[in-house]
């Protein structure tokens, strides 16, 4: 083993991470925007192969846990909707409407979900009779409808959406607190596989979910210095059980409505995982969830053609058998500069290069998509050699981001302070008034309080009041 | 090994059929139908567990056969929809049209797939360059709309459809026809694994997918004496891409139209699972995609409950670690009798029953849900046992409805012969009129002539006209 080569690899300038995104998206085969429906792109083979990689993950943990998978229908009537006035007020102006059938005007609209508060609360006061029946834990994985204003952009902002949501009835309030700490915990999980390191914020009363008691937004730190909401995590009490009347009946035969909780996360996780670990040469793909974990390239000139390309089939059956996701890119009529190129910019994490040199000493050259440096190692224990790689890569990656979040954490103490694009930590005394004036002073949004609570030793930065707790202030993405 | 009792399993009658149906699709708890929208149901864990089995046989069959998984997006714009006449005439009258988002009115309405050929082939124009880049396969699972205006029912008649959706594009006519016997033998495949034997008819001109050349309907038969389609398979030639301008280069410089295939099956799968092979107790499940295949019944009463709930537990761990599906219904509150009444209310395949005798003789009691007999073996060679019972299963199931397929099928001569509830096997010379004549006076539908072609004696039931091919007349469900 020996460092043959540094092929440094440049993170992404933030200046020009717009453009670099939109590129890559499409250039690594994730997706294709061209579909003629503004906001609403198509799932290549690499990228649903991605998204479901994630997916399965999720499912698992879900599984582990208890919950149940379900699959509820899309379309919500009207009526349904409007039983829970902030949840209207909240979405109201993003759904969309199907107001018509064939030829027929529908009596009763029908929206298609923004989420699916409202077309499972109907249905859960007719599953959940008694204490018997609770906890009720169900997730689904469908796509959700958002009418987005702004500039829509692939896996983060999208008007049609695959979604991922996990909702929860309990008996008590500290049950359904519980669930967010088993919530929680999942996502940490989650996000050291998927090398997405974030902040749980608290967040404010009037940026939480529509219609809930309380939000955790779990945010991740882009090459911009803005925060992406990668997952959310609500706490909902019994407000949506007393609009849905969804009651039990406790061993005292009491009917008392449920507490509830949810889970939201979305295709944004493939989007904070392109900008988070992208480099100019494209994406990088955490090794846990990537479509192709080894990309083997045979180098073949000449009469060893037959023997390296045999060698490589063996390696692939090598790993194949271990349950390692690989294939060999064998073409023809390509020169191995340009499969390199491809290897990198679809971000897959290891890629082998075989030639005659390779072929003589029973070896592999091995590169990591996140260093670009080339590692000659023996093929004895090759299964091993590369799980540890992948270990590694994993770990490095994760610790990067992690690093690079709290570098750009900046705790502020004055507004004229609030100039760059990164995370400030500033006292907010919790007055509505005084968090709304410093978000319009510094055109910033304040993300919350961490979940967990923190000591903080400065006052409010609006109005100086001692008694205030440290806040988070970021651009959104 | 011996019989201890026989419990006959009635089949239901036909007359009952449809209040059966809707009452064991809820019982069994594959479905909630109580969802506030006509034709829009709930898919509950055991349901939609159940459909993912079969869809991630259909994935893997995709697989082997070169097809990738894509997806698209739901929401297709008029204009896009309005490319292929005969499409939209087809599907005109029943598409969901969203026509405001928020509270603005669309300028271009978008529909709800009723299907994915509209939009997928604007863009397939835009994938495919020249014929390196055929043939293309690819396939989605996901949710499509029809405003089905008859009756709906679960899983076989809805407005909401969970949809399998293969596409491909070809150089050749030749080429597209090796791909619709491909896809003849994978659905030969999966409908063995289903248990659902049927015939593969192409439809008449007048009952094509509207906008292709042909189709090749799959029908099984009900127990009421009808057809239902369980999967379509269409060949296009160049219909669609001369509308969607979908062209490639050939090796000479010429740009010519690919040739499109396609291949559709949807939860209708799980419908004809039900109506085939349900009794009077309950669903009946084929093995290979029952989402629990053994349930282990502890029959405790005194001293010996721990041991044998130990026993079940390493029975369980046992199969577990196999590779087959298994629970234990441990439950304490619940009877014997209301456990099996559970178990067979939900179809699984195997029951395994242990109580003291078993415990003593190392043995289990083993109750097939097809049979209902019981019969003793050693716990020696369990999961071989078990195997060779799910295997015996299938085959059983399989015979059992094929045999039933073709004792239902009738030759007819006269018109005046077609009165009951059968498959009438006719002779018609082809002529749309003749055709149509013959299905006005019987009330019937001509479902087709075999794909794989067929020799009749007879003359058309309409003209007389000696000319004629062995056409399949029956009522559809």
């Amino acid at each position: 083993m020996g460092n043959k080569e540094k092929e440094p690899y440049e993170k992404v300038d933030s200046q020009y991470y717009s453009e670099w995104y939109n590129e890559v998206v499409e250039k690594s085969e994730l997706t294709d925007k061209r579909y003629p429906v503004k906001g609403m792109n198509i799932w290549k083979p690499y990228g649903w192969e991605l998204m479901s990689n994630i997916d399965s993950r999720t499912e698992k943990q879900m599984r582990e846990t208890g919950h149940q998978k379900v699959k509820f229908p899309l379309l919500i009537p009207e009526d349904e909707f409007q039983k829970e006035a902030d949840h209207i007020k909240g979405f109201g102006d993003e759904v969309y409407w199907v107001t018509r059938a064939g030829s027929n005007e529908l009596d009763i609209p029908l929206l298609l979900r923004p989420t699916s508060e409202t077309a499972m609360y109907p249905v859960f006061d007719l599953w959940i009779r008694s204490h018997a029946d609770l906890p009720l834990k169900i997730f689904q994985m469908v796509n959700v409808f958002r009418y987005e204003t702004k500039q829509t952009r692939a896996f983060t902002r999208m008007r049609e959406i695959h979604f991922f949501e996990a909702h929860t009835c309990h008996e008590t309030a500290e049950e359904a607190e519980e669930q967010i700490k088993e919530d929680l915990e999942i996502m940490e999980q989650l996000s050291k596989k998927l090398c997405l390191p974030n902040l749980e914020l608290k967040r404010t009363e009037w940026d939480k979910f529509p219609g809930g008691e309380y939000t955790v937004g779990v945010d991740s730190l882009l090459p911009t210095g803005r925060l992406l909401q990668i997952a959310g995590i609500h706490q909902y009490k019994t407000n949506f059980a007393e609009a849905y009347d969804i009651t039990y009946e406790d061993e005292e035969g009491e009917h008392r409505p449920v507490h509830q909780t949810t889970y939201g996360m979305s295709a944004r996780l493939v989007g904070a995982i392109i900008g988070i670990h992208g480099d100019e040469k494209g994406i990088v793909l955490p090794p846990a969830i990537a479509p192709i974990q080894v990309r083997i390239i045979p180098i073949t000139y000449g009469d060893e053609e037959d023997e390296i390309l045999k060698y490589c089939a063996d390696l692939k059956e090598n790993l194949e058998s271990a349950g390692i996701r690989v294939d060999i890119d064998d073409r023809e009529d390509e020169r191995p500069g340009s499969k390199f190129y491809e290897a990198e910019m679809k971000g897959i994490p290891l890629r082998i290069d075989v030639g005659s040199n390779e072929l003589e000493d029973e070896s592999i050259t091995l590169v990591r998509r996140d260093e670009g440096e080339k590692r000659e190692y023996s093929i004895e224990g090759l299964v091993e050699t590369i799980e540890k790689e992948m270990e590694n890569m994993e770990e490095d990656m994760y610790r990067k981001a992690e690093e690079f979040l709290y570098d750009n954490i900046v705790d502020a103490e004055d507004i004229a302070d609030i100039t760059e694009e990164k995370v400030y930590r500033i006292g907010w005394c919790g007055d509505r008034e005084c968090g709304q004036n410093i978000e319009e002073r510094t055109d910033r949004h304040i993300l919350g309080t961490l979940y967990e609570g923190e000591e903080f030793e400065r006052g409010c930065l609006n109005c100086g009041d001692e008694n205030a707790d440290a806040a988070y202030l970021c651009k959104k993405e």
